[in-house]
Order: C-alpha cells, then structure tokens, then sequence
C-alpha cells in the first residue's frame, strides 16, 4: 500500500475550490476542454495508457481509501509529485463521472490529430467515421482498431469531442493506443487519394457484398452513423460501395458491431 | 392523423393511478415482471415486432401528443379499444424509459423461453451467452443474432431479465424477431450434446483462431461475460475453444462486437 502521509501532497476537501470546479467544467464541456487544452482521464487503466501514449498530465487527483485498493499504484511512479492532490470522497465523487473504482483523476493536456502526421504503413487500412456523434460507439469502435492494429481512425466531421470522458471510458484508454485523425470529410478524401488508398463505403443498398470484396490492397472503409447512414459526400466519392448481408427483420446493425465485422474480415484476408 | 376524440378512450392524467403506478414498478423490477407475467414494450416499432412476433399486448398507453408524430400510427390497428389507454404528458413521461419519441407504451404478456420449444434447422447455429449481465451488450447481440439469422440465442444463467426495458430498447425489438430460450448452463450443454451440436467457447487463450475453425457444422458459439470471460464449466465441457486475435495495447473487445465477428464468420463460411 503506497504511503500518502509520507508525500507533501496538497488536500483539497472544498467542493468550491477552484480547481475542482475547472474539472467540472472540463468534463462536462467540449468547448472549455478545446479552449484550455486539457481534458480528464479516470481510472489506473485510462491514465497508464494515455502516459504510455506520450500524453502528459498536468494534475493528478486522488482519493485515497479508493486508490488504495486500485491493481496498478505504480502508475503515480511517473508523476512528479507536486501536481499530485489528495481529494476528499465527496469531492472526488463530485469529479468522477463514473463509479470511482479506482480513486484516480488526471488532467490532460490535449494532443493536436491533424491528418498530415499520421503514420502510415507500407499497405494500411484505416476505419474513416463520418459524423459520429455518440461517444459510447466512438469508444467501441476504437477498442475494435486497437484490437485489430488498423494504422488509424479518420474522425471525420465529428458530432462529438473525442476526448469526451464517454468516449475514453468506452474505449477503455484505447483512444491513445490507436492513432486517430480529426478532420474535414473533404481533406479526409483528398489525403486518401494522394497515397491511393481504396475508398469503401459501408451502406445497406450497395450491391457489392463486403465478404467478396478484396481488402488486401491499401483500404480505407468509411462508416457513417447508425440512424442516417453515411451523406452523399461519401456514397459519391468513395471507389467502392460495400454492404454486409442483413438477413433478418430489421435493416440495422449497431455502427461499432458493423465495423467490427468489415475490419475482422479485411484482418482476415490479410493474414492478421 | 389518427382522430382521437371518435374513440373511448379513458384519460388518465394522475400520477397516482393504479395503472401507472403498476407501470412504474413493472418497468423497474424484474421481480414484479415475473410475478405479474408482464412487461413494458416502448415505441412503435419495438411493439409492432412485439405483436408480430406473436406477444399479446394487455394494455396500451398513448399520448397523443407525441403519438400523432409518429410514422407508423396503423401499430393500433390490430388492438382492442377497449384496452387503449389517453395519458397525459406527464403521465407518459413518468412511465416511458427513455426520449417519449413515439408516444407509445404497452403492458405485454411475457412468453416462456423454453430450450425445447426452440425451432432447430437442419444445419443450425447458435449463440450461447453465460451469465450475461449488461442489458446493453444482450440488446446488441439480439441486432446481431437477427441480421445473421441465427437459429437462436441461448440464455444461460443470466444476471439480467431478456424483459429489461434496456434490453428491449437496445435491441430495437429484436428480442421479439430471434427465438430466444433461458436456462441453465447444464441444462443447455445436455441439450446441445444430444442434438449433435459442436460448441466453441471463446477465450482469450485458446490456441485455435475463430478464421480457421469450421463452423458450417452444426454449431453454438459460447460467449461470457467481458469482465470474467467464461466459466470454468464451459471451458471444460465446450468441444472446441477458440479466439479472435487480438493485436493491440489491451487485450478485450467489446462481447457484443467478439460475438458478432465470430457470428459474420460462421456465415460467410456458410454462405450467408
């Protein structure tokens, strides 16, 4: 058990301190987020993966009669200890959005995911999402590239922050294990098109089944969201239209489970 | 526009009605779903699945309100007036679970899920879930078990009723599409050995990859939870185990996006 009387650690017991109310904000508002460059990762999993990942961590805030019981404390071993705080129970469950297993709250500072600095393997495959707006599929379907090491996930034109605390938990961290992009459905094809990556476009009336499509070359699949499908930007530009047999009484597939069968499919001729 | 005011419908517009309090308990405690008999159907298109699939509904609540927006007001057609019950807004906002988009909520007859009612193809598949516990992920292998077509999901030792509002919801009505049995794990293993049908239990460490097991034999796939994976009893008595390669920083996909990459396999291998 690590020893907190030890450390010099500031304790915050106010729900009206200053910087509890900035965390309040950052987690419930994309745009303080955006304009601070900073947002908040929870859980010993979450932070480890995110300081792995070359984030850094501006402040670290711990409960500890819940951090204590937490698998991995070695994950403070990298932190300096001036930015760490000790924090009630009540004012961390005030900070915590979900239950608060792990006692653990950093603040984040935001990376830039501008297309032009991604990597790019000698023949990749890249899941492209137009207008994902709801964080728990933009988390699944990032623990679906993780899974599958695809080069990176292009969000496109996105109707939710990436760093949205729901979308981090719904990953679980998985956001700073897979490259991800951030921008314009139009800079998206045009970068696409320059490295002759083989645009696919998941849609339910395209004619061209996805299990005999050939996915060996260079291959971006493109998914929109699940009530509107993908817009007529994607469905024009795109090389290829691609559909997933649905055999059954409705037409629809959860977004983050059709884009799991593509990528597992396009893994498998491959050769993973 | 449907024209209320032609029918008999009673009002009720109090909170305290004994009707809507029994909605309210209904919506919320399997135990009381299971005493009465009962369960909660929302939206339009959840209900028609529901009636089409052969559930009766008890009673239906409408306001009319919201209801006049919805795009499949002939859902009515087929019920009783004298079942049909005018809420309030308020009323209806206290019994509907989520956004009241439709207007619509009926008191529906529960079914027996029984192992041996369950309709058996020549050459079936089966998913087996043990002890699944998040309404969300049964709702999302329901959607998956429906486009695939399986012959049905297999509910072992569930920690969650298949009746949960949530499941319902998330399923998008195919709880009442996919022929659905509930028993024990013992009870299923006895079922599935006299029928002839090979079973695959998924497992992070099994040394068979899913992309090279051969499922156009009879089959059940047997999938756990995603916190603990699966029991000790399936591990043992399962035919075959296998897994989904998982190549990134953590070692876990979401169960409903294992589910349906190893499901989409098996029916490609199949012929769709």
């Amino acid at each position: 058990m690590r020893k907190f009387a030890a450390k010099t650690m500031e304790l915050i017991s106010s729900l009206q301190n200053d910087r509890i109310k900035n965390i309040v904000r950052l987690s419930s508002k994309a745009k303080e987020r955006k304009e601070q460059g900073l947002f908040t990762v929870e859980g010993v999993r979450e932070l480890s993966l995110a300081l792995r990942g070359g984030y850094r961590a501006e402040a670290v805030f711990i409960c500890p009669e819940l951090f204590v019981k937490t698998s991995s404390p070695q994950v403070l071993d990298g932190i300096d200890v001036g930015i760490q705080y000790e924090v009630t129970r009540t004012v961390f469950e005030k900070i915590a959005y979900r239950e608060s297993i792990d006692g653990i709250l950093a603040l984040v500072r935001s990376q830039t995911h501008l297309l032009e600095r991604l990597p790019v393997s000698n023949n990749p495959f890249f899941i492209l999402l137009e207008a994902v707006e709801k964080p728990g599929n933009l988390g699944a379907i990032l623990r679906t590239a993780d899974a599958a090491k695809v080069d990176a996930v292009i969000v496109c034109d996105p109707a939710v922050d990436i760093y949205n605390p729901n979308v981090i938990r719904s990953s679980l961290g998985c956001l700073f294990t897979v490259p991800v992009a951030v921008c314009t459905s139009s800079e998206a094809l045009s970068w696409i098109k320059k490295r002759q990556i083989r645009s696919f476009a998941a849609e339910l009336t395209a004619s061209q089944w996805y299990h005999e499509t050939d996915f060996t070359c260079a291959s971006a699949i493109i998914m929109g969201t699940e009530a509107d499908g993908l817009t007529p930007f994607w469905l024009t530009h795109a090389e290829q239209r691609i559909k997933i047999p649905m055999r059954g009484a409705i037409d629809s597939l959860n977004v983050s489970v059709s884009t799991a069968i593509i990528t597992f499919e396009a893994m498998r001729q491959r050769g993973f």
